[in-house]
């Protein structure tokens, strides 16, 4: 098949590689339909996992149809519209049962969603299957539904947004999609007032439509100085942390008020947690890996009955050959998320 | 008046020192009638809180009798018997409104708990009367309730123990006096199976006593596998850190199942924290200072009417002119912990 390919440093190439197969009999293989690049992609793509030794496939975000499934598994056959999650799970272990796919002991993730075909391990407890093929104009809900919006909902949901049914305010930090996403999570699930943390024009308007009640356009010092004076000097009910950078968790801590939890789903790269801050305010934190699976009969639900459009974060399109330009646009911060078409 | 001061690396000497007078309109004086060491006193005694650079007082354990008070203390008079929290609030403020009453604005600590008197900031949020002077027998118990038996409750209300009303596997890390009382409090609150970490046969007996189902004697490594052993491979519902170490934390961490929290109250001393392994696991941390004031309805509720008993953590009792020896005592673990009489 034919599938995005990372090969070094900012070197992403659109390039025949091996067809995945049915490895152990849970797994599934699912034809691609339609994809996506993650800002997590970038990561890799920035050189900031280390070197890329030898290339391989990248993309996470996909939705297509089985075309394949080992002899175990029992829900899904060829020819099923699905979702794939991109983290895979069994969906029985005691952690799947908790609420924590994403720390199934048979984690899976999505490696070649970039590309043709992709192979999802434990096919039965991951995917969750359409009723119908999607109208194209779905199609941009339903993949963002595949990671960023359900990982927006995570870091609501681990902040503790909604669980005291009170209201309060949140703050978001990162304006990437899944920030975004994050504000959409957090407004859906019934924060009063979201701050989201913004320096580009059309990043602040798509906020403003997910919800986001004030914007903080000030990073650093200067963001959590504003955040003070939104707040009251109080600090935030409730906390996003949707970067994974030093900085930005630190702001995170900062804006929480005394007792706040941060809900943190930025991929953590050179974060230095400070425990004595955390102690002398018991801020707390929470996050990680979305369990997408658990998250998504909810979020599928509210996608399906218009309540929300988290497919609005994609802002650019690409026939999924031209995917290197995707990756530039994403880079260069002249797109928010680009989709791939098929 | 004469009061325990610190001196030095374990220099620990009963003093004369100046009284403690009313600085703000807010304050009071409480005339000490009971008091006690607390393991984190420990932390200076041992210079692990860095060099004493002159002699200070110590201790902030306490009951007493109120002498004076500010001009705008209402509450409370002269003649009151009191529990004065190890942390003073206003207990108005919305770090106190929002039940954290350790990030108070006006936050204070006493000082000098182990000597004639002590000053109080802000009595009238931070002091809870008795309605009249407690038998001698309840003195235990109610020290208790000042700091210690206050944060291991906090550290088992940290990690969620009791809030979902379905009970589950609670692991106490530290068998120090507040470890023991973390497992009293994860005991009443609901945790239907309390593994305590213990490899000193009288904690270990009192751990049972306060509710502990199942011990670990192993540390480190041998004791994560034990509790693993214990959880089936899954992990506890609940942790609660009662140490502050950097191995405490790890053990904290790595026996949490994948979605449960680890209430941390030990003061952090050299603890980094694994962030990456919190986000693999979506186990999340949140503890700190213990909101004393906050608890203390309640707790002083459940030993007014028998439920708890943490007074039987006090394993020795000395008069107060002798607390250097209390000290010594705790250091080298001939004591659990040492009450002082006046």
């Amino acid at each position: 098949m034919r599938a995005a390919t990372i090969h070094g440093l900012k070197d992403i190439r659109f390039a025949d590689v091996p067809d995945p197969v049915i490895e152990r009999p849970t797994d599934a293989i699912v034809k691609v339909t339609a994809s996506c690049i993650c800002g997590s992609d970038l990561w890799s793509y920035r050189g900031e996992n280390g070197p890329i030794n030898r290339p391989r496939t990248i993309g996470h975000e996909c939705l297509g149809i089985v075309s394949e499934v080992g002899a175990e598994v029992a829900e899904f056959r060829p020819g099923d519209y699905v979702i794939v999650p991109f983290d895979h799970c069994d969906n029985t272990c005691p952690a799947c049962r908790a609420g924590y796919q994403s720390a199934c002991v048979n984690r899976g993730v999505t490696t070649s969603g970039q590309g043709e075909y992709a192979r999802v391990n434990f096919a039965d407890g991951s995917l969750v299957k359409l009723d119908q093929t999607p109208d194209d104009d779905l199609l941009p809900d339903l993949l963002a539904l595949t990671d960023v919006m359900a990982t927006g909902w995570h870091a609501a949901t681990m902040s503790g947004v909604g669980a005291s049914g009170k209201g309060g305010t949140a703050v978001v930090v990162g304006d990437g999609a899944v920030g975004l996403c994050g504000v959409l999570a957090a407004s859906t699930l019934g924060a009063d007032r979201v701050i989201a943390m913004s320096r580009h024009a059309d990043r602040q308007q798509l906020a403003v439509r997910f919800g986001a009640t004030d914007i903080v356009a000030e990073r650093g010092v200067d963001g959590e100085a504003a955040i003070a004076e939104l707040t009251d000097g109080v600090g935030a009910d409730f906390v996003l942390e949707c970067v994974g950078t030093d900085q930005a968790m630190r702001t995170a801590i900062t804006v929480a008020r005394a007792g706040a939890t941060v809900g943190f789903v930025g991929v953590p790269h050179g974060v230095d947690l400070p425990i004595r801050a955390l102690f002398d305010t018991n801020v707390g934190l929470k996050g990680g890996m979305a369990p997408v699976r658990g998250y998504l009969p909810e979020l599928l639900r509210l996608v399906l009955d218009g309540t929300i459009n988290p497919g609005l974060v994609f802002d650019a399109t690409l026939p999924v050959e031209q995917v290197a330009d995707g990756y530039r646009a994403m880079d260069e911060r002249t797109a928010i998320k680009v989709r791939l078409t098929y």
